[in-house]
Parts: structure tokens; C-alpha cells; sequence
């Protein structure tokens, strides 16, 4: 893969961007402290995201999420050379209400909401294809689910694997790692800037 | 109005936010003076703008607009505190690629496209308000185009009035000032800052 070639890059949002599960257990950690309430929050956030499908409009005046520092000069930088666009379940009130809380750089919101389907179907990433209106070897998803990739590349488009084993916590069982020879595959979004600014090579090439 | 009761933005973009007719006729110029090409640039601009409907698609590569410095303090302003979005005809391609040259910080790109139809079609407008999710009084259109405010009102929606009577050139004919009472009439994007951020008092109230 020639990183020229690719023109705009979608990310998954929940769990590739942002961290979740530390911010809202944090959250609620400081809600209890206030309420005199004790709790596990780190379960109760996993309870909450068990129950979290198939949209995510229920809970969206629980959300603050959290971008680290990596996600922010790696956008900043990725943003100077692609469209950059959330690509996401989300809705996108949600998004762009996380965006302006979090300092998120997009160039646009993409989300599920905008086709009235959820990912994984293909309408999602087909919709994608023709938002940006670009082939789909032009547009690179960035996610750290195995399985939202294995549908992009279905679809034509470039892949890249941000590496997230603690998404769910010390007890996650499935996307420890990459599962697919995708195009780039990095341990944080300041890598994949790296990677695809050129200061850092090689990468995978297909 | 109550300016806390608004909490997005949406701008018409040709002509409210960039002036296409400047922009356009020099960039045709230095593209003549490259070539050895002589014309009336600003007619040629004219003319392609009148062979522009229904869509904007077929010109975006030609595209490459302008936007002042009034333009861009005022949104970066307005950003701080509301949702600040593109409302256009234009397509999603052009208004990313537009956004990214210019340095306009949209939170959202809202095109025609996403609905499939293009302005004054309801559909544009309640697909607005559905994509932000807010109550239509909440959503504050911002428009040199006094027929798109009148469409943006019969939906509930707030209008604000920015004056360009030279969007077209010194001979434009229409939206020449107010045709109605808007609830905000403003000569610029960066006075409508200072009239929602209440650094500059009174607006309109309905």
C-alpha cells in the first residue's frame, strides 16, 4: 500500500479513539464520591457496555469521554495530510457533543446514523464510500476491532489496526491483537502518524 | 429569542461564509495569465455560477474559495459556544476539501447530500434537525439568502441574516438587505458572534 494513495482516513470511535471504559468508570467513580455511594465502577462500566447495543442514543448524556494525549498530536498531524472522520456507531449528536468536549480535530462526523444502519452492515461502509465520494482503496478505516476491518476490506477499503488489549480491561478476550495482515498495524493513533507521515517505515505494503 | 436557547449553528456556505465570486474570477485569472489567456474573469465566474443548479458537484475541482478574516475569527468565536455546522447545496467532498483549504472549523459538515435533496426541498431542512437531534427552535440557520431563511422559519428553525449585496457583483439584484424580521440581521459572521456572545447588545426577539 502506498501511503499517497490513500485520501481519507475513517476512525472507529469507541474504544480506538477514546477510552471508554477509564473515563466513564472515573465518571461515576466521582459521582459516587459525591453521593456517598461505593461501587465497582470499573463493572459497572462493563455492565453498561453490555448493555450498550445496538445503538449508543441512550446513553449519550452519560458519556465524557477521554482522548490521551497520543490520540491528539496524532490527529493534529494525520489531519494535515487526510480527511479525517469518525466512522462510528455513534449517533451524531453523541459525536460531535465528544468532539468539542475532547478536542477531537475532524474534518467531518460520519456516522451510522447517517444511512439508518448499524455497523457491521454493509450500508454503513458503503455509505462511507460515497460521503467522501472517493474509491474505496482511497478511504482507510482505523479501529481496533478485527471485525469492523475484515468488513472494510470486504468493501475495498485500506486497513489500519490501532492496538487496544485493555479496551474491555485486564479480562478482554477477543482483539488482543491483529488477526488479518492489515495494512498498518500500530499501538496508538501518534504511530499510525508515524507510519503514514513517513517518519517512521516500514510499513505493511499489499 | 434567547441566544442560551440556541445550540447550533448552521451556515448556508456560498455566499455566507465564502465569497466564490472573488475567489473563483483569480483564480481563473492567474490560471489566464499562466496560459496567456485573456477575459472578463469576473463575468466568466457569473456565468459558470448561473450554469451552477441544481448541484455543485460537477465544479469541485475548479473550487477554491476564500474566506476573510472577519469569517474566521467569527466562527472560531461561535465555536466556543454552539455547534457550528455547514448547511449548503454543496457536496460533502467539496465542503471537506473547502473547510481544509480555508481553515474553517466546522464541528459538522451538514450537505444536500446527506438527504438526497437539495434546497429549499423540506427534506434539507428537517433532515437538519433530525441529524442534530434538537428541538428545530435550537437550530439557528445562517444564510445572505433571504428565501432559505424563510424556508429555515416555516420549519421552526432561528435565522440569521448575514448582508452580502455583492455576493453576485456591484450588479446583484436581489438579497440586496433584511426582507423580513429576522432574528438576527447582521453585516457580518464575526458581528453575529459579537450579537450571540453579548458583547454587542440588543438583537431581535420574537
Amino acid at each position: 500500500m502506498d501511503s499517497d494513495s490513500v485520501k481519507a482516513l475513517v476512525f472507529d470511535t469507541f474504544g480506538t479513539v477514546v477510552d471508554w471504559r477509564t473515563s466513564v468508570s472515573r465518571d461515576l467513580a466521582a459521582f459516587g464520591a459525591r453521593k456517598g455511594i461505593q461501587a465497582d465502577w470499573l463493572a459497572f462500566a462493563d455492565a453498561w457496555r453490555a448493555g450498550y447495543k445496538p445503538g449508543m442514543d441512550t446513553v449519550r448524556s452519560g458519556q465524557r469521554p477521554w482522548a490521551n494525549i497520543d490520540v491528539l498530536p496524532g490527529l493534529r498531524r494525520l489531519k494535515q495530510r487526510y480527511i479525517i472522520s469518525t466512522f462510528s456507531n455513534g449517533s451524531v449528536p453523541c459525536l460531535v457533543n465528544m468532539a468539542k468536549h475532547a478536542g477531537l480535530p475532524w474534518d467531518a462526523i460520519y456516522s451510522a446514523d447517517i444511512v439508518r444502519h448499524f455497523k457491521p452492515d454493509p450500508e454503513v461502509y458503503l455509505g462511507v464510500i460515497g460521503f467522501f465520494d472517493l474509491p474505496p482503496e482511497q478511504l482507510m478505516l482505523v479501529a481496533a476491532h478485527n471485525g469492523d476491518l475484515r468488513h472494510a476490506r470486504s468493501h475495498g477499503m485500506r486497513t489500519a489496526y490501532i492496538q487496544r488489549p485493555t479496551e474491555y480491561g485486564p479480562a478482554q478476550s477477543k482483539d488482543l491483537g491483529a488477526e488479518d495482515d492489515w495494512d498498518v498495524i500500530v499501538p496508538g493513533i501518534d504511530r499510525l502518524a508515524d507510519v503514514l507521515l513517513g517518519s517512521q517505515l516500514p510499513f505493511r505494503r499489499r
